[in-house]
């Protein structure tokens, strides 16, 4: 943590500024380790939490003396606290995609500073992981691999998606994960062909088409993947190989300096060929969240870095008919991607 | 839901602008029934729901022709699109409360209008529920009232917390659950004192006091209800009573146009008393999220309304020992309030 908070400070210092103000839980939880609704200030004098009385007793037990952070209960604050601790008019970096509008202007007149955008300074650090957060990440991925591996043999014709989504967090808690990375997806027969199919009361019928989209969350760090599998038949053997000649494709050019522009242009381009459409982008990153930036798309000109942690996902998608995705968690390193999910991807018939 | 469009169009028409920006997806729900990731923009010459490619099946199926929305696909939108929604230099509202400080300047640019704070209009639109809302309100709460029958039941020494979360949300699934309104909490012994524990791996101990706050979703509409039970023996019976106490004490009070800040403040007073300290709010509006403005504050100088719907949930924290909650969802009527979580809370032993 010390590290990340000394990386920032340096950032800051480079951009010359005199401070920032995290506001983001996420960013929070990055720099200090704190998993607590407040504001963490930046500032040349000190690095304060502020925070309330439902977090107090847990931040003061977390907080080590090293990590040179005081906490405050907002509710011990006045106004003139808020004015020192930065100089009036300093240049205060701020995150401008996380804080709203009214945020923004009550931080203005609050610490009467300048508020400076700062870019997603805090994530693009964390973009690049270290070897605590992979560790983190192929545990949650291999709790996934677990869940997965059990839900192929538990699935029946008959039970409801929902049924079976919750059979999946069941085993994924069983085996160490803190909770879910996102809403389990469970989406069978037309159902599949909506991206973010919620699981419903609908039941697994014989010759349905089944789609799972599953992750852990372990010390709060996100796994992603999704399989396609059938039930009792597949006539549709040729789009199921397609999106993963698709996911080959693209994860057999990704390393350290690939630039993400013209492969994902290519993948769209072989889509378009092939009378798909492309309906998301073909992956993104993950960390802390299962969803972080950038996002694999070809308008996205950003080149990938070693310990970046990525889901490539294509999917195909027939509307009212049938879907079919195939996604995995990597890891960027220098000469291509480890796969961090590992479970079977070859087409699987239930029975 | 055209009630509700009419509604806010009469409103904007009242603050003299000449549409609005509606960017907040709950909110979105609730002027269309539409539960997908876009924009509603209120445009003088029409309504427009721009979303992507993901969402475009279900939302096309969902929306009616008596609604008058047209759906845009982003990806068909250039920007003079964007341009000829409102004239050059409108006053258009938009949610200075959820909307970040990039996309402020990003609709700016984009739009070119002037953006006007809307002072959450439509959340306060949303803080008087219809009959359809307060149905499904008590039914999801009538699924947290047998969850909780259950769990009583179920619980047994030696269990985890994580194992006794899961149970709850299993059987408010299997009694119609869309899902949960929020993460359960069950927080037992030292844990309980923390008001936002997440459930851990810790065993529920003989002698532990144990601290439930759940609930359930059903139509995308919360229930939120907290019990305290212990599993042998009660040396709190002081405390329980005490927090019981106030909650009624509150909740008598209570009806269509009672000023919520001196009863709040009496609260306080009756908790600083007796030595306690006052560590969240206690309660808060609720309906399709668990938590809606206003809460329950001896700052907040608000007057209740027939049909608000709204969590009364006072609680005793001793930090590093116990808490004691209690919580119940009620509706706000001419005369009163009516408790729409009806389960039992006198002091429980679980054997």
């Amino acid at each position: 943590m010390q590290e990340r908070l000394k990386w920032l400070k340096g950032q800051l210092k480079s951009l010359k500024l005199d401070g920032m103000i995290v506001s983001n839980p996420v960013n929070i939880k990055y720099l200090t380790g704190l998993d607590a609704e407040g504001i963490f200030i930046i500032a040349p004098k000190e690095n304060v939490f502020i925070t309330d009385s439902r977090y107090i007793e847990e931040v003061t037990n977390i907080i080590t003396i090293d990590q040179e952070i005081v906490i405050n209960n907002q509710k011990d604050l006045i106004n003139e606290d808020y004015e020192q601790f930065f100089e009036r008019g300093s240049q205060v970096g701020f995150e401008e995609n996380y804080v709203t509008y009214s945020d923004y202007a009550d931080y203005m007149q609050r610490y009467k500073v300048e508020l400076v955008e700062t870019d997603n300074i805090i994530e693009k650090g964390r973009n690049v992981k270290d070897k605590e957060e992979i560790d983190y990440i192929k545990k949650a991925c291999s709790i996934t691999d677990k869940a997965f591996e059990h839900i192929i043999k538990f699935i029946e014709v008959g039970m409801t998606e929902k049924e079976i989504a919750l059979e999946i967090e069941r085993v994924m808690i069983e085996n160490g994960a803190d909770g879910l990375a996102f809403e389990t997806i469970v989406a069978s027969g037309v159902n599949s062909s909506k991206p973010h199919a919620v699981p419903s009361d609908k039941k697994i019928e014989d010759g349905d088409i089944v789609l799972f989209d599953m992750g852990a969350k372990y010390k709060g760090y996100c796994s992603d993947m999704s399989r396609t599998v059938f039930m009792s038949e597949c006539n549709l053997k040729k789009e199921y190989n397609f999106v993963l000649d698709q996911q080959k494709k693209i994860v057999n050019q990704f390393k350290d300096g690939t630039n993400i522009k013209p492969i994902i242009k290519e993948a769209e381009d072989d889509f378009y060929e092939n009378d798909y459409d492309v309906m998301h982008a073909f992956g993104h990153n993950l960390g802390l969240e299962v969803h972080e930036s950038p996002a694999l798309r070809s308008k996205i000109d950003e080149h990938l870095k070693a310990n970046n942690v990525i889901a490539v996902e294509p999917g195909v998608y027939q509307i009212g008919k049938f879907g079919i995705r195939i996604e995995d968690t990597y890891l960027v390193t220098v000469n291509g991607c480890e796969q961090l999910t590992k479970s079977n991807k070859n087409l699987i018939i239930i029975r």
